[in-house]
Parts: structure tokens; sequence; C-alpha cells
């Protein structure tokens, strides 16, 4: 007998954001897997199993869902965000390939969701409005100097970047090597934009520039933003400016 | 008098994907304004006046639904998928920036929405399961030039690549010659996804390599992805095989 495994996005983190093909994955399963912090967006619901670990245990939560598939059950394994950018997609594709073979007979969907890039973007303007890089800066699963090496093929060219897994407390150093290196290649004034638990009661979100920026005002739930050489600033009478990158790029873009 | 302006994503196209954020917004409108393609995704409501354009006129949709909302109603402008990803978040900002003074007192609320991107990464798996750039083809707004430095540097650093509006009437040889400068990069057997139309009724997803990859697949609805060296292909028993990119880099990677 084999079940169902769903791979969720919840999006963000507020209801308005979380889709019905998400909503509708979550109220069918017989069992939720997630990291604890995720697991408790999740309403519970009545004879639904909740399986809550550790945000390091991406692999053995993967496989743990797998396995509660493989035996018949309707699993529901939820990521914040969109779960294909940085998060539990890749785990489970990763734990089908290298596991026990009757896992590839799994029916597998994957839900996606609002990314924390789509919703820091949507608050701020439109920073991602053109060419752009999508970049963890975590390096516990790759060497650091590949991050380097992305981040400054990045920079050299031009793309406005995004920053997921800026920092973390085993990880304290590498947003602030990153914003050296975005002062190597791109004017002081360039925007730089912290957005933390985007949609969330806490909801913070920092424009600074290249020269100030702090790495001190990212934490884990943090998307930092670098603008490229054209993101800029529009005032408004009230409130923050809006942040947006043009969609053209003139004939002299460095 | 002030309205509103609401910038808001419908998702790839599935009323499933669709998020109750946009939702309602979009209820609330009175006047929604649109290319005529993704107007036609709204269902239409009593007392809303609609306003279709053809998808070059950005700028003027951006001017005519500012005037709309700085004369008081509560205006809608959609785009496909996500707002701010190469759609109308940036062409209303471009026009709040460099139009009447009085637009910058409009209350512009931006939804964000399911991106192509990510709608075409879940149905293959996890492809953007590592750090990725999104670069758009087209060459109306920027050089060619700068289109192929982007490429270069995102292939060299060897970033999954998203690559949208891939090919239009007037576009029709972009597409071939990015894939070539992918061909003097990555391995033949690199995977390369067309999707599209993703969640429609007449969705595609096609997998090839990157030595066989026919740019006569894409169109104006297609979605593209490179894989970086190590996005790879997990067979299952029945059904197009998963793709998907690991969560790590190993030290030797290219």
């Amino acid at each position: 007998m084999t079940g169902r495994l769903a791979i969720v996005g919840l999006g963000p983190g507020a209801g308005e954001m979380l889709t019905p093909q998400a909503n509708a994955e979550l109220a069918r399963a017989s069992d939720v897997l997630g990291y604890t912090t995720y697991l408790a967006r999740v309403p519970l619901r009545p004879r639904q199993q909740r399986h809550a670990s550790d945000n390091r245990e991406e692999i053995a939560r993967a496989r743990h869902a797998l396995e509660l598939a493989a035996a018949g059950r309707e699993v529901a394994i939820v990521s914040s965000g969109d779960p294909g950018v940085f998060a539990m997609a890749a785990a489970v594709f990763e734990a089908i390939e290298t596991g026990d073979p009757v896992w590839r007979d799994v029916d597998v969907i994957v839900v996606p969701g609002i990314s924390a890039m789509l919703a820091a973007a949507a608050r701020l303007g439109a920073p991602l409005g053109h060419d752009f890089c999508v970049i963890s800066l975590s390096d516990n699963l790759k060497p650091w100097e590949t991050v380097v090496r992305r981040l400054e093929a990045a920079l050299a060219a031009d793309f406005v970047i995004a920053l997921y897994n800026p920092v973390s407390k085993a990880r304290p150093w590498q947003l602030g090597a990153a914003l050296d290196l975005a002062r190597a290649h791109r004017p002081p004034a360039t925007p730089v934009i912290f957005a933390t638990a985007v949609s969330r009661p806490d909801e913070t979100i920092e424009i600074a520039d290249l020269r100030a920026a702090d790495p001190a005002r990212a934490d884990m739930r943090t998307l930092v933003l670098i603008g490229s050489s054209a993101t800029r600033l529009v005032a408004r009478p009230s409130g923050q400016p809006w942040v947006y990158t043009p969609r053209s790029a003139p004939q002299d873009s460095p």
C-alpha cells in the first residue's frame, strides 16, 4: 500500500498568503511533519498526527515522511515560504534518490508557496524587477569558497542579490564578509534591505545603504537584498521610500 | 481624494494557486487593468470596470492605473505570476518616479503571487533547490551584451538559471544563442527544462539535455530552466523523472 506525500509551502506566515492548494493539502493529511516553528503555524485538525523536529534534521525528516507515505499514510511535510527554495523539497528528492527503492513509487506532489524573497520584495516595491540572483549564505553544505565565487560573479555582472540564511548562531561572520565583498563592487549608496519575519506580527523592514549596512540587523528570519547599480529609492510623503529596480538597463550599465 | 492601487499577482493560472490576499483585492476593486490575456483569468464582478491593453503597453497601463487611483478609485492592476518579477510592479514605480507628484500619495500595495519559476520548479521536483539566477532574455529594454554578460557570469559560477521571456515573434534567436553559451560552460547531459503554461489546461513540461535542447520548444508562455553541474534526474516507475538540485555542493564543484 502506497500513500501520498505533499511537500507544502506555507508562504511567509500570514494566512492571506497561504494558497488554497496548500490549505487543501494540509486539510487532507493524516500526518504533518516539519520544523517545530513552522508546524506551529498550521492549524491543528482532528485525527491528524504531528511530527515536529529540529531545523537541522531535514534529511531525517524527509525519510520519516517517505516511510509514512510508503506505509499508506497521507503525509504533508511543510516549509516556510516555498519548499523548492533552500527548503524541504530538495531534501525529499535527495532522500528518494539515496533511499529505499519503494520510495520512488510514492505519489509526491510539491505545492509552491510565496517565497520569502517575493514577500519581502512586495513590501518594498519592486527590488526584484530586473535580473537577480538567489544565494544561500550557509556554508554548512557547501564550501565558503563557492559562496564567494558566486557572490563575486553576481556582483560583477550587476545582478540584484537575494541572500537566504544570512546568519545563524554557528555562522556569525558570513554576512559581514558578503557585504564587504559587495562594497568592493558597488557604490556606497546602493540600497541594502533587511526584511525580517515578513507578514508576521513582528515584521521589520529596514532600508540601509551599502556603506552603512550593519550585518547585526539580520537574524535567522531575515532575507537580505543587495541592489544592483540601477536599484533606486522613490520617496513618498508618508512611510519608508519605495525601492525598485527599473525594467530597463542602459547601454552604459557597468 | 486619493484612492488605492493594488498590484496583484495572479499566480501561474490555476485558481488553487491564487492567494486569498489576491482574491480579496480583486473583489474590492472598482477598476481592474491588465494585459488582455491575464484579465481574462479574473472572474467578472458586478459594477467593476475592466481596462484591457496590449502586453507591450506596461507604462501606459501603469499611468492609467495611477490616474484612476489618484481620482479616488479602488484600482487593481494584474500580472501573471508574481508582479515583482519582470512584471507590472517595476512599471508602476517607474511611472510614480517619473510622473505626476500627486501619484506619490496614492496608497499602493503589492500583492505577491506564485511566480512562473516556483510553479515550474514544483512540477519538476526541486530544480531551484540551490543557488540560482533569474534572467529575462528580452533585449527590448536592455542591450543584448548585458544579457550575455549576465548569462556568462551565471554559467561560470555554476548557478541554476531560470530564463524569463525566452522568445517572442520579434526575438526569435536569443534563446538559441543562450543555449549555445551554456554549451560552452556546462556538460552536454545538463538538464534543460521547458515549462509552458504551468497549471493551465495546456500545460506542457519537457525535460531535455543541453546537447539536444531545441529552442523551438519555447514560446512566450515558457519558463526555461538550465541546470547547474549538480542538477540531476531521479527516475521513477511511472511518469517523467524528478529533477532536483542538491542542497550540498562538494569541495570540487567546478
